[in-house]
């Protein structure tokens, strides 16, 4: 026995770890329910184990111990859907169908001013609004996916960059071999990075074309990478289909060889029970944005009856462009009440269920699901915390159904990813919010003049 | 030429005022539009004016005088159809329909629960986040209606108190008469208020017989009083009227009478052409209730066809038990949401319209649009400030798209009701958020015990 041994025997028996969170409630999501005055061991970024207070204290010791007395440990939310960069064009143009919204506002817009450094700027608001709103993760899909990338792993959040393909030259590559090698070529330089991942991101039925569309197929079996796609938004998407192609999107794409354990479909409001049914079989998942869906007038997907057949559904909030707010809680919330009132059945999506979908489903959805989406001993560290302190949230019977029907990301008051503490006490770690305001003040004045 | 006459002309002009509010923009929604830099005049209760920045500075003068750089400022929202006790019912049970939950859950706590005392503490709690959330005025529907009023008068907000009438015993009256005795008593009690107004609150026309809803209608001439009631606001409240009565519930409110310019409906979700002309015809008021309605899967208003028609509506939050908030921005976003989605016209329902629906038409409602409502020389200083200064507000290409859809009540920074400041810098002025949270513990436990 040496020189500190004696009196110290339960302290030596203690492993250190990076950082001992305890809080009121920890709800896995990985396993269902809520474990009451529980602590979370998180060490070299991961989870290392989720245990009763107590036992924590006697296993475990960290000089950053933390004590949430008030707080909600959830897994960290993840937006399966959006175009980040877009937040600059937050409420440039309200109250539009999709189509002219595009054509009138948004793709003039992009046209006259998408580079390197809007993306640069409007990810970083998006990461701003996101890190406050309690997301870690998010899918996105923009021009200039570099600028993108490099925000992510300045931040620290976690992303899976979208390799965008569109039949449409832009400011940032000429055609679709230029859309394609430039992505890769993204992804073959961030291989190393653990925060970013990347998907295929073919643009639209309606912007790409079959043989685009049977190259991101050959690519993505090759490479394994998901493929990220707008997909039956609206009813003259499919209109439009049957007219250019004879068939609808969906089937479309399937001839190609596209519907796999592989694809992330966007949107997926107006289905046939065939189409639900082909889905289902070959695997699918499905991003659904349901205030975008609603603001754009595209329609309101029929949730609970995909649930229902099996398939997986994670949650997106789509750009702030037509949402207008990147707030993962507001999209949890309208998901769960807009599947009750679309299915006439009160039941629809229970509020434990619409947690998964923010969460577990999107991190499915990505081919994330070993690393991120619930907390579970193993994952990564990507922990968000909710404040049930104010009176807003009070009394409380289930704070399950408190994080969907009553917490707002204004309750959100820590965020960690890979074990990264990123959101301290409602501010931001590693971006100056200051100054991410300053700069979408600027290219407010450039869109406007 | 006095002694403090020298140098002081323009003081000398210049009319003392009790507060002097500038700001970023003024949105008075009397008119249609947003003023930049302007001020506020407000004296004895009332808005005196609203003019230019310079202006109000060469014209008036207060020792309290409040400049709000990055604010926007409203006009006090307007819940035009709530149960603010119910609050202590927040979560008790979610995920099921209206008979079900009413009947195995509400309606058995409330018998063991509720009164005085409780009222009393879930209306403060209710009041509480009400205020937090900007809204300065709420038209209340519950048993104890005086505890409620109490509440009301102790904390300054405005509210339109429900005389609330049911063809069942309780703790609170024994009989129909023995209502409405107690409510009008009350009322008479209370003239003399001018935060206080009440309304006939017969409960729903499947709770309240031919003869009482006789009794209600008479008196409402009588007495000139608004009647709130629930309406249409589930299928089986149609079949069952159409199987006990041989009429839809419209109608037969309409037969004895009820359907008038002092008709304030609830939900009024499902409703066939010739209802919509006939309610229009009489002059009725709707208050649409759209979390509520999705949340108990009741359906969705046809809110545009609605509107078109010309009939006035306002928002409601229904209760905290249904709901689970009482945040009539999260209100606002999904009336104008909804209404795009469920119509298929993304044009439906624009944000000044929904801003509009969440101020003046449930002034109009209540017969107070001569009070409250909108910005306006002469009206009541019902006014709510909204920061703007955080980056998930930015950028901002104008601020009434983003009052509904992107700033949430955590940007109420504000509230003053009849001139009376009510919210500063976000903290309650006249409630003490502490003890209120207390008593909802308490009566947490008692519910669950």
């Amino acid at each position: 026995m040496g020189l500190f041994s004696f009196g110290y025997d339960s302290f030596m028996d203690k492993r250190n770890v990076d950082t001992l969170l305890e809080a009121r409630w920890i709800i896995p999501v990985e396993v269902e329910g809520t474990l009451a005055e529980h602590a979370i061991a998180i060490n070299n970024g991961l989870i290392e184990a989720i245990l009763p207070i107590s036992e924590a204290n006697s296993r475990y010791y960290s000089s950053n111990h933390i004590k949430l007395d008030n707080h909600a440990i959830i897994p960290g939310l993840i937006n399966l859907h959006t175009h980040a960069a877009m937040t600059l064009m937050r409420g440039v143009a309200d109250d539009l169908p999709l189509m002219a919204w595009l054509k009138n506002y948004i793709w003039p817009a992009e046209s006259r001013h998408v580079d390197t450094c809007f993306v640069r700027d409007g990810t970083m608001l998006a990461c701003a609004e996101m890190l406050k709103g309690g997301i870690t993760c998010f899918n996105d899909m923009y021009f200039f996916p570099q600028a993108a990338a490099d925000v992510v792993l300045e931040c620290g959040i976690r992303a899976g960059i979208g390799v965008v393909v569109i039949d449409m030259p832009s400011a940032y590559a000429s055609d679709v071999d230029d859309y394609i090698d430039k992505g890769l070529a993204i992804r073959d330089h961030c291989l190393q990075q653990p925060l970013l991942t990347f998907c295929l991101a073919p643009h639209a039925p309606y912007s790409v074309n079959d043989q685009t569309l049977t190259k991101i197929m050959i690519l993505a079996e090759q490479l394994q990478l998901p493929v990220h796609i707008h997909l039956h938004e609206t009813k003259d998407e499919i209109k439009n289909s049957l007219a250019e192609n004879g068939v609808r999107p969906l089937m479309r794409l399937h001839k190609l060889g596209l519907v796999s354990p592989n694809l992330i479909a966007a949107h997926m409001i107006h289905l046939t029970d065939t189409e639900i049914e082909l889905f289902h079989e070959y695997g699918g998942h499905i991003a659904h944005c349901p205030t975008s869906n609603l603001k754009l007038a595209s329609g309101i997907a029929p949730v609970e009856k995909l649930l229902q057949k099996g398939i997986n559904i994670g949650i997106g909030t789509d750009s702030a462009a037509s949402n207008n707010r990147l707030d993962m809680f507001a999209e949890m919330r309208l998901t769960a009440l807009l599947a009750k009132g679309y299915s006439d059945n009160a039941e629809a999506v229970p509020a434990r269920q619409a947690l998964r979908m923010a969460t577990l489903n999107g991190a499915r959805a990505m081919g994330l699901d070993q690393i991120t989406g619930s907390l579970s001993p193993g994952k990564a560290a990507d922990i968000t915390a909710v404040d049930f302190s104010s009176s807003s949230l009070s009394p409380c019977f289930d704070p399950i159904s408190h994080l969907v029907y009553v917490a707002g990301r204004e309750q959100v008051s820590h965020v960690w990813v890979n074990g990264r503490l990123l959101l301290n006490e409602g501010e931001l770690v590693t971006l100056d919010e200051a100054d991410i305001m300053q700069q979408a003040r600027r290219w407010q004045h450039r869109l406007v003049s």
